[in-house]
Order: structure tokens, then C-alpha cells, then sequence
């Protein structure tokens, strides 16, 4: 790109510029200290900086506006170019560092992250999940696959005809004792492996799933590293694989399908920690069913870190426009006063309320999304000590905590992911047009996003999955006095709170409400009435009819989850004077994303009073946005995204909105191209001649004369 | 695009194929009688079919799936020779029959209707609202412009730095007495003319709207026709126009930015129906600002049809792929039948109260939309009869009505544009990955549609102008008995209603919910005692604070109009068969559309009881849901969107979702090219040497003793 000259004219255009600096400089906190909160610690803040400065200077990460304007085809190609470039980091990088990159990276380029992620993290989360330590040791490391090298996997769960419902996926691996090999087989269409992120050019294997089928019993689906290409990249017989095509977004990724025709692999290559087939064939099942689909659990994981990011990116840049942009005089501008600037759109009640509980959101879901991440790392160690040391009660115990992980990650991957999708789509319509410019990033960012509700475990599906057992639990509390441990023993106070005489209002007022600790509490209780009248259902009909319900249920979990973690980061926190700002975004998530969501869930269930849900919309909100409002753009700078991360020129750190987006436009658009490449076929339709003309005068009174002759 | 053959094999797959024959075998009614309703007689359906036919055999016009694949570029060159194709058919269309034509390309193409739109719709709207007759007749019609031919109009409104608030706009038109003239400037950066489709590629004309400047004072915001292209395409001196490049979706359209440097243009280049300038500079205003406007009206009603049109579409879509797609066991399978298929998505309840909402609202917004298209003629004609006949009388009442369908259509766009993004994002879920391929239309479709939601009057502005006078009325009838009339006439019950023992609950169980009319009065209910809420905070604060509130007014104004007017139609229907289908979905509309969705709201203001809520969740809408579920694939095959006009594989008419979807991907990827353009780069990574290879053995322990020496 070439630098342009700043549109200066002798009269006096709009000056965003100076709002933001006035603004700045009223801060009443550091905001780089903040974003110690936000990242766990001083050094982690640290390191996502020296990350940043890293990849903003590197020459081929570095991401700009000409991003927006790449076809398929050149996106994917440069995609494959900057893993490349990481894979060189990757070789230096530890684990910890790496998967901190990579977070970046999804940020500024989320297509090299999914691209990456299905590699390193799927295949080899496969591979870790239900192989082997010498297994993983093989395939991850001595063949140099974490490094990008050698190896590339990918993950080949889902079907043309099967997504969700894992357990019935129909592609075959058929024990042939007499080669002890399994032959791997698509049956028909349906079978055809879908989605496949890496299959159409990048992979050499996959991490197939697959029916164990020995002596013509079927022994459901297990794992199996499968070769896709050889080691000049050249497919393998019997392999088909192709480009699914064009998707709404990520298109930097080369998802494909995969057909099997009777592919032979030794039987070695069944990935066999739990699940083992000898050599006659006698198979071991393993303890529980859904340790195969482990190599989920990270992705989900990630997704709620990923969250944070985009809440984040999304909201600074719909926050910083709205501090530079004015529109209409509002009710704080004195009516009198003729040379007073239009007010800024920050200004609005109807703003605030429409921004703020985006950003209070990244603050809340980047607590824990940092929770969600220790948790996964404890239980996996915990299950690969149990399962070195051959310990049985150790292995059952750490399956009781990945069930737990189940239900808090599904959750949180489903809750958090609609709910970015759903800032992405608010922040980008209170930009206005502007916000419709593919350079402003948020078609992008919502066309990448919005798959991550669906892959990796359906939203609607995980949040079925997550209210189920939240149901089976107060109806077993009911009926057998079961007692629940971990993050759902809050239901344990059912009898208080269901049945004749027992509904009491949590929140009957302003006062109730803006108390987060109640509004916590109101959200245990909620989801325990909600779980109660749905087990109704449950023992008359069956689950199928409570479908939305738990779907509520799950994200009311989510929320509670969330909330909880970070009132006590907050109250936890070293720095006291940003605790009052901290507390106050608790309050408006509960306010906000919490009770005005589900205010019909919470006034149905008498957990809120009708007082309550008239003084959540007259009082609290606006009082709560009226708190937030002098600190957002410190709020914001403490995200500390870079400009290159923001990438949307109404969103930089200097808040020019127009002098940066005009710029940006004239730089990818050149002004001097006055015509368009096709202007040819423009000019001929606008001159062409008359229709008579072109009928040759076919249709005229004297040729009517001559012809009716 | 090749045919290919049908992935038979010998194995049994799915076979979606045969549950929609075997449900479409089923149906009770026919169709195609029931798109008389949609489209208001049986004549207009077989005009929708016959123009239909006529485009998908153009071979210019037809459209596929290959369109998912374009470029900007090519998408931006087709859309211009789509536009020379269908200005040959315009020369002979009449304008009913036209306006027909353009509202079935916006389905298939909507960046098309687009760019026609903002000639023949927003300039032509422009000449006609502001301009004499005269200046109608010269510009639309002498110049042939209605023809797409010799002119190319634009329409200049919105400016870089205001877009919501049109009076505030900076682009200047000043009077020079001396030469009888008119200088158009943009006097800085903020003022530059943006978004304004076109003028990139393809206007010589713009419709300005620019301040009037005579003799230093300034009069408002005015419109003139200026110049920006000569007759062979050449841009004008003092004209600068660019490209503003890459959106989020509509790429098709050449969206542009426009300076003016000192422009000159002569006096009569500016239209002066109601505002006027004569030769020695006296300025006579118009009766009412707003008049200026009036060129938005058309495009906002034609929104409304557009969201029953993408409502039908994507709502056929996603219901068809249920149909077919099976997933899990369900309450509905007999757990003891090992040979039971899966259960249809579209039996499980979950599913069926994610999908049915919407195409509930495909027929009720289809009676919406006829009516507000209607009500527009007639005002139009009204008031250019009374300006013919100079009837000051008649102006003024022509204004009034106008007034009234500024209201009426204001909350129709905003809030029919809002459930149809929605709607599209909702169906795409229900799809899962496969929602997310680009081929199955969705990402385009919602990427495409979501402009509308900002473009012309963006919707929370829109929702507050709406609210506002509603409240306004309210406040009047309170404190000086006002008695109001037309569509908001129900607000005369307002003591009925509010204050003190005035709390009656309209809808107290199910059988209240069921009930439709009393559904529509319940929303009556709602919206006078939110005015009145709103009222109350308003007397104290201003209007700035019930921003969401008022939004939310305009949103129950929307569905009352819009749920009014289905169920008269469906009254006058002349096809008893039908009607009970007919009151189902209106029934079905009335529980989720508004009450659930807007259930805290209902409930707060004490409008439905707790009971109701309940029932409204556990009786009414899985009750309503069960009775739509046979209908289905007549009810979607009713909207006679051929395969063409829905272009997504697996939501054809013959249900075959997985060959179809295959097919396409296979034909438009050709999976014999095994190896991606950029796979040197691949390759070259993965058979990288070693890091230490690579650095020369510099850090190597070898190194290290010599360089320690």
C-alpha cells in the first residue's frame, strides 16, 4: 500500500479524532494493567504483546485491509503460505507459546488457525485421545507432524449424512484376520466423509472414523490413522478425496471428502488405547464410549477463548466509531445552542444499551475461557497419569471429571459462540453502512464466525446434551435424594425453591439486581425451576418435548458459569482500584445478557418480580450504561489489540474513522480506474438503438399494412 | 455444467427421495391454489409463474450454482449484463408486470433488482416526488431512462459522515444569480457522497440532496439532478467518483462515492415540485420536509415483499433438508426396532420450533406486504392528483395519509427486514454444515439481505420514529382526550387499559393464546401500556431515554398490522379448504413470533399471566406445532419457488438432498485435480530439512566449541 494525503480542505469537516483524544485523556485507569486481568497475569499479558509486535512485522502473517478484498482462491493459497511461516515458529515455540500464537492468529486470520487447528489440533488431539503413548509418540513426534512436517492430519469424523449423531456414522473397518489388516470402506453416499478440513490438499492421513466390524459383528465406531497421500503428495489407491467448494466463510481452509474404496491398513493403525483388537480378533472395548470423541474437548475449549477475542475485536471497533461518530442532536445537546456539534452516538441510552453488554461480555467470558482452560489441562494430565500407572480407579475417576468437562465445555463452547456471533451482528449494525464495508471486518468476521456454532459439537445439539443431565439430576434429587457434586450442586437445593409454597422471588427490584451475588443466585434458581417443570415433561412424554427448554437451561448454566468465575477473579484481583470498573461490567452482564435476554424465562419462573423486569429496563440498565459509559475507551484499549488485529479502519487506536476508511478505499479502489473493466457492454445497453429499430420496423402500422395485405 | 451419474452402489443408503414423495403423497390440499393467497389472486400467481419461466430459460438471467463461485469481479460484470438483458424485456413490460419481474430476480439475484432499484426505483422515485411534471416527463421518460437507456440515474443521499440524519447532510448547492446557476461542492471529507449505488460504473445522472444556499442562507436540504457522465461514458470535470470497494455482500452493485468540486449546473436542473427557486433567487419551501423523502417509500415497501419472498425461500429450504435429513433415534422410534431409521429432524419438536415460526411468517408478511403495496398507489395517485388540480386542500390531506404510511411502512421494513435475517440465519443453522456450504445458498443470501436492515432508514432509527409518535399519541390523548385515528386507532382504549385497577390480563391460559383475535387485541394491550410506560419516563427525561423501548413499540405496531391483516384476508378467502391451514400458521405466528419472543414484555406489563407463559410453551406451540407438521411440504411447495429461484441442492423440489448437494460440488470441483495450484508450497513445507539443517548447523554443539574458543 501507498501512503495518501489527508483530505484537508480550508472548511471544517468532522474531527472524530479529538473526541477520542479528549476521551483518553479523562481515563481514570490504565489500561494496560487491565489487560493483566483479562489475560490471567502480568506475563501472559506480556507475552501476548511480544507475540503480536512478531507477527505484525512478520512479512507474511502480516494482515491488512487487501485481506477483504482476496478471492477464494487467492486466500487459500495465502493461507497455506502463512502456516508455512508458523510452522517455523512452531519449531521453536513451546506448547504453551504456541497455542497462545495460534489464539492470535484466529484473531487477524482465523482460517490459518482452523487450518492449523484440524491438523495439530484435531488429528493429534485424535491421536493422543484414543492412542497409545507410542502411538502418539509415532505419529506426532518422530514423524515431526506437531511441527508441521512430514505429516499432515486431519480429522475425519463427520459424514455427508452424519454430523451430530457420532455414534451412527456408517463408513466401515473391517478386521481381515488372515492379513490382520482392516479394510476401510464407504459403503454408499451417505457415507462419504464430509467437511473434512484439509482433506482436498493439504493432508497425508486421517484420523478416520469408523465401525469396528470383526467376524461380521458390528463393534461400533473407533479410531484409525488412515494415509490420504504419499509422501510426494500423491493420492493413494483407493482414495477419493475433493474440494467441498465454497463456504460462507473460512475459505482459506481446503474442506473436502473423502470416499474409502477398500483401503487396507495394518491393523497397527488403529489407534488403541482403550479400544484393542489382537490378532485373532478379540476385541477390549474401552470404558466409556465418548472417550473417542476427546479430541473435541479442546476445540471447544479454545471456542470460548476464541470468544473473547471476537467480543473483543468487535466491540472496539463499534465502540470507538460510535465515540467518533455523531448523529442527530440528542437530548444532551442544548436545543438553543446553533454551533453545537451533532451528538456523539456513544451518547445514546439506545446505544449504550445496544454495545455495552458486548463489552462487558469479553471481560466476563475471558475469565472463563482462562478457567475452562486450566480445567481441560488438570483432567487430561489427570487421565494420562491414571492410564500410565494402570489405574483403574484413577482412569474412572478421571472419566467422572471429563464428564463434568462435557457439560461445563458444551456449554460454554455453545453459550459463548452464539453469543459472539450475535455481538458480531450487533456491533456491525450500529456502525451503519459503514459497518457493511467488507473493510470494516465484520462480514468477515461473521461469515468465519458463525460455523463455530455448528462444527465440533452443534450448538443446539450440545445445549440438548447439557440440559438433559441437569434434568436427570433434579429428577433423581426428587425421587431418590441423589445429592449432586461439582458445578451443578446448586440444584441440590431444590425442595427450597419447587413445589406448593415454595416460590419465593429472588429479585424483586433495582437494589436485588444490581447485587451480582443475588443476580448469581437468581440464576441457580431459575435453572433448578426450569429443570423441575421440564422433568414434568420428561416423565409424561419424554426429552424429545423439552428440546428448547434445555437448550435454555444449558445456557442459563453457561451464564452462571461465567458470572461466577469472574466475580471471584474480580474479587481475587490484585488491583484494587479497577475493581469498582470490574464490578460493574458484572453487573450489566447480569443485567443485560442474563435477565433482559431471558426476562420471560425469569418472570415465569417468579425467580424476577414484575417490579424487578420495570426496574431492569428504567433503572438498572440505564443507570449501569450511564457508569460504563466515561470508562469505554479505556474499557477497550485494555483489550490492547493491535490495529493490525482490529484490521477495520473506523476501529484504530487514533479513532479517524472517515480520514482511515477514505484512505483505505482510495488505496484498494484507485480513483484514476473512471471506468470499469465491462463499461463496454454498459455503454452499448445505454445507447443502443430504439426497439423498433432492432425488430427492423417489424412491428410498425406500415409494415401491419403490408402484411395484413 | 456436465450432468454426472448417480452415485449408485449396492449398499443401502439414505433415501431422502422417498420421504418427501411419500409426504407430498400425503397432502391435503393443493399448493398451487394456495399461492392465490400468497400472491392475492389466481392471476397474479400465474403471472409470477409465467415470468418465472421466462428468466429461468434466459440464458442470460438464469442462475445456478456456479454463482456461489464468483469473484466480485465477475459477480460485478454479470450483474451489469443481467441488467442489459432485463432492460430488453422492460421495454416491453408494463409497470405492474415489471415491479413483478424485479421482485422474483431480487430472490435469485438480489444484487441485480438492486442496481436496477436505485435507478428505476430510488432516481425515478426522486424526479417523480420532487420534480414537476415536466421534469418527470424530461428525465423518466423523454431520456428513456425508465428504460435503462440513455440515462443512468443514482441517488445521492447518504454522505460519508451522515447517513440516518438527512437534514444534517453538508454537500452545498448555492445559487449564482449571475449565471442563473447552481454550484454543487463538497466542501471536506465528511460531506463526500458514499454508498451511493451506481455512481462506481454506471450513472451519468446523480440525484443530489444538497443545502440550499441563496444569497448566504441556507434553506435545507433540496435535490437537483447532476451530471456525472457524458454521453460517452466520460467522467465530468469537477466530478470525482470512486469505488467504495468490497461489502459484505451485494457485490454486484457498484456502490460508489461522489465529490463535487465546484459543479456548476443550471437552475433548472433542480427539482421543484414543492420547493422552488425563481429567477432572481426567491425560495418557496415545500408544505412538509419530509416530501423530499418520499423516494425511500417505494424502496421500503418493497422490502416488505422481499422479506415474504426470502422467507419462503430459505424457510423451503431448510424444511425440505428435514425432511429428508435424519438424525438420531427420537421419542418417535420404537427403541426395540433395530431396523427403524432415524427420526426426520423435522419430528422433533425442538426442530419444528425453530423452523415453523418461519414460515408462519412467510404467509403472514405476504398479506403485509400486498396491502402496503396497495396503500402506497393509492396515496401516490392522491397526492399527484391534488398537486395536478392544484388543491391545496387535497395536498394537505394527501400528506396526512402519507404520513400515516411513513409510520405504517417504517415499522413494516424495519421490522419484516429483522425477522427475515433472522430467518435466514435460523434456517441455516437448521441445516448444520451443510447450511454453512456456500451452495446452499444461506451465506449469501443472509450476507446479501442484511443491508437491509440499515439502508434506507436504518432500523433502530426507524423503530424510534416509529415509537415515537405512538407515544406522543398516547401523551396527547391523556392529557387532552386527542382522540387518534387510523391503524393506530386501537391507542383510544388507552384508560381501558393503564392506571389504577386497569391491569386486566388479556390472554390467561391457552385457550386465550389459541385464540388469534384475541392475540391481536393482546398486542393492542401491550404496545398502550408500553406508550404509556414510555410516556411517563419521556415527561420526565426525554425521548433519548426509551430508545429500546420505543423500538420494541414499533416492533408489536409491525406484527399488529401485519397479523391484522392476515387473518382478514384469510377471512375473505374463497377457499374454505384452506383456511383452517391458513389459521394454524396465524395461531402459530401469534405464540412464537410475537408472544414468545417478546414474552417478558407481555408479562411485565401484565398482559399474558404466568399461566399463559406456561401454557404458552408447553401447550400452545408444541399443540400448533404438531398441526402444521403434516402440512409442510405443501405449505413450502405453496411458494412455487422453482429449483432455480431456491439454487441450493439440498432444498430442491425433488428432495434427493444428498445426490443433489454431491453433484454440484463434484461438477463446480472437479475432484480428478487431486493437487491444489499452490501444492509445490505444501509439499516444499512438509519435506522442509531439520531446523538445524536449515541453520547451517550454527547453533549446533560443534559450533559451540569453536565459537567458545
Amino acid at each position: 500500500m501507498v501512503s495518501t494525503a489527508k483530505n484537508v480542505s480550508l472548511s471544517q469537516g468532522p474531527d472524530p479524532r479529538t473526541s477520542i483524544q479528549k476521551e483518553r485523556a479523562e481515563q481514570k485507569f490504565n489500561p494496560q494493567e487491565l489487560q493483566y486481568f483479562l489475560e490471567g497475569s502480568k506475563e501472559r499479558a506480556e507475552l501476548i504483546k511480544a507475540l503480536t509486535q512478531q507477527m505484525e512485522r512478520d512479512p507474511v502473517l502480516w494482515t491488512d485491509g487487501s485481506y477483504y478484498d482476496l478471492s477464494k482462491e487467492q486466500i487459500r493459497e495465502f493461507t497455506a503460505l502463512k502456516i508455512n511461516r508458523i510452522s517455523r515458529y512452531l519449531e521453536t515455540d513451546s506448547i504453551d507459546v504456541f497455542n497462545r500464537r495460534l489464539s492470535l492468529v484466529g484473531v487477524f486470520d482465523p482460517a490459518v488457525s482452523t487450518r492449523i487447528g484440524v491438523n495439530l489440533g484435531l488429528f493429534i488431539s485424535c491421536v493422543r485421545g484414543n492412542g497409545t503413548y507410542e502411538q502418539l509418540k509415532y505419529w506426532a513426534l518422530d514423524k515431526e507432524t506437531a511441527q508441521i512436517k512430514g505429516i499432515y492430519g486431519c480429522f475425519g469424523m463427520t459424514e455427508l449424512a452424519h454430523g451430530s449423531n457420532v455414534a451412527g456414522i456408517e463408513t466401515t473397518a473391517t478386521f481381515d484376520r488372515e492379513n490382520d489388516e482392516f479394510i476401510i470402506n464407504t459403503p454408499h453416499i451417505g457415507a462419504t466423509k464430509w467437511w473434512i478440513g484439509g482433506a482436498a490438499h493439504s493432508a497425508t492421513h486421517c484420523a478416520t472414523y469408523a465401525r469396528l466390524i470383526v467376524d461380521g459383528e458390528d463393534y461400533g465406531v473407533k479410531t484409525f490413522v488412515v494415509p490420504l497421500r504419499d509422501s510426494n503428495h500423491d493420492i493413494m489407491p483407493g482414495i477419493t478425496v475433493g474440494d467441498i467448494g465454497a463456504k460462507m466463510g473460512r475459505d482459506g481452509i481446503d474442506n473436502g471428502w473423502i470416499q474409502y474404496s477398500s483401503v487396507r491398513i495394518p491393523r497397527f493403525f488403529m489407534l488403541q488405547r482403550f479400544c484393542k483388537v489382537d490378532r485373532n480378533g478379540e476385541v477390549i472395548l474401552p470404558p466409556l464410549e465418548q472417550l473417542s470423541y476427546s479430541a473435541l474437548l479442546g476445540g471447544r475449549v479454545m471456542m470460548v477463548s476464541d470468544s473473547y477475542r471476537m467480543l473483543a475485536r468487535v466491540s472496539t471497533i463499534a465502540l470507538r466509531y460510535a465515540i467518533g461518530r455523531r448523529q442527530f442532536r440528542g437530548d444532551d445537546v442544548d436545543p438553543d445552542d446553533e454551533e453545537a456539534l451533532e451528538t456523539q452516538l456513544l451518547n445514546y441510552p439506545l446505544h449504550q444499551k445496544r454495545l455495552f453488554p458486548y463489552l462487558a461480555a469479553a471481560y466476563v467470558v475471558s475469565a472463563g475461557a482462562l478457567k475452562i482452560e486450566k480445567n481441560i489441562e488438570e483432567v487430561l494430565a489427570e487421565l494420562d497419569d491414571a492410564v500410565d500407572d494402570n489405574d483403574d480407579a484413577g482412569i474412572m475417576k478421571a472419566i467422572d471429571a471429563m464428564k463434568s468437562l462435557f457439560i461445563d465445555s458444551g456449554s460454554l463452547k455453545s453459550t459463548c459462540t452464539w453469543l459472539a456471533a450475535e455481538g458480531i451482528d450487533q456491533c456491525r449494525q450500529a456502525c451503519g453502512g459503514h459497518g457493511y464495508s467488507a473493510y470494516n471486518g465484520f462480514g468477515k468476521a461473521y461469515n468465519d464466525w458463525v460455523v463455530q456454532c455448528t462444527w465440533e459439537g452443534d450448538n443446539n445439539v450440545l445445549g440438548i446434551n447439557i440440559g438433559k443431565p441437569l434434568v436427570k439430576h433434579v429428577i433423581a434429587i426428587e425421587d431418590d435424594g441423589k445429592i449432586v457434586k461439582g458445578s451443578s450442586d446448586f440444584l441440590n437445593q431444590l425442595k427450597e425453591y419447587t413445589g406448593k409454597g415454595a416460590d419465593k422471588v429472588v429479585l424483586n427490584d433495582a437494589s436485588d439486581i444490581e447485587d451480582v451475588k443475588k443476580v448469581i443466585k437468581a440464576i441457580e434458581v431459575a435453572i433448578i425451576r426450569a429443570c423441575y417443570e421440564s422433568g414434568k415433561v420428561v416423565r409424561e412424554k419424554g426429552f424429545d418435548f423439552v428440546g428448547a427448554e434445555l437448550v435454555i437451561i444449558s445456557k442459563l448454566k453457561a451464564h452462571h458459569y461465567l458470572l461466577s468465575e469472574f466475580v471471584r477473579r474480580v474479587d481475587e484481583f490484585d488491583q484494587a482500584d479497577k475493581k469498582p470498573f470490574l464490578y460493574t461490567l458484572a453487573t450489566l452482564y447480569g443485567a443485560t445478557i442474563v435477565l433482559d435476554k431471558y426476562n420471560g424465562v425469569f418472570l415465569a419462573f417468579g425467580v424476577l418480580s414484575t417490579k424487578g423486569a420495570s426496574d431492569l429496563a428504567s433503572k438498572v440498565i440505564p443507570k449501569v450504561c450511564a457508569e460504563v459509559r466515561p470508562n469505554v475507551v479505556g474499557l477497550t484499549d485494555a483489550f490492547q489489540q493491535s490495529d493490525m488485529m482490529i484490521n477495520a479502519p473506523i476501529g484504530r487506536f487514533d479513532g479517524d474513522i472517515y480520514e482511515n476508511y477514505f484512505d483505505l478505499v482510495k488505496i484498494l479502489n484507485p480513483p484514476a480506474k473512471t471506468k470499469a473493466p465491462y463499461s463496454a457492454a454498459l455503454e452499448a445497453m445505454l445507447n443502443r438503438p430504439s426497439l423498433s429499430e432492432r425488430e427492423r420496423f417489424e412491428k410498425s402500422l406500415e409494415t401491419g399494412e403490408i402484411l395484413s395485405k
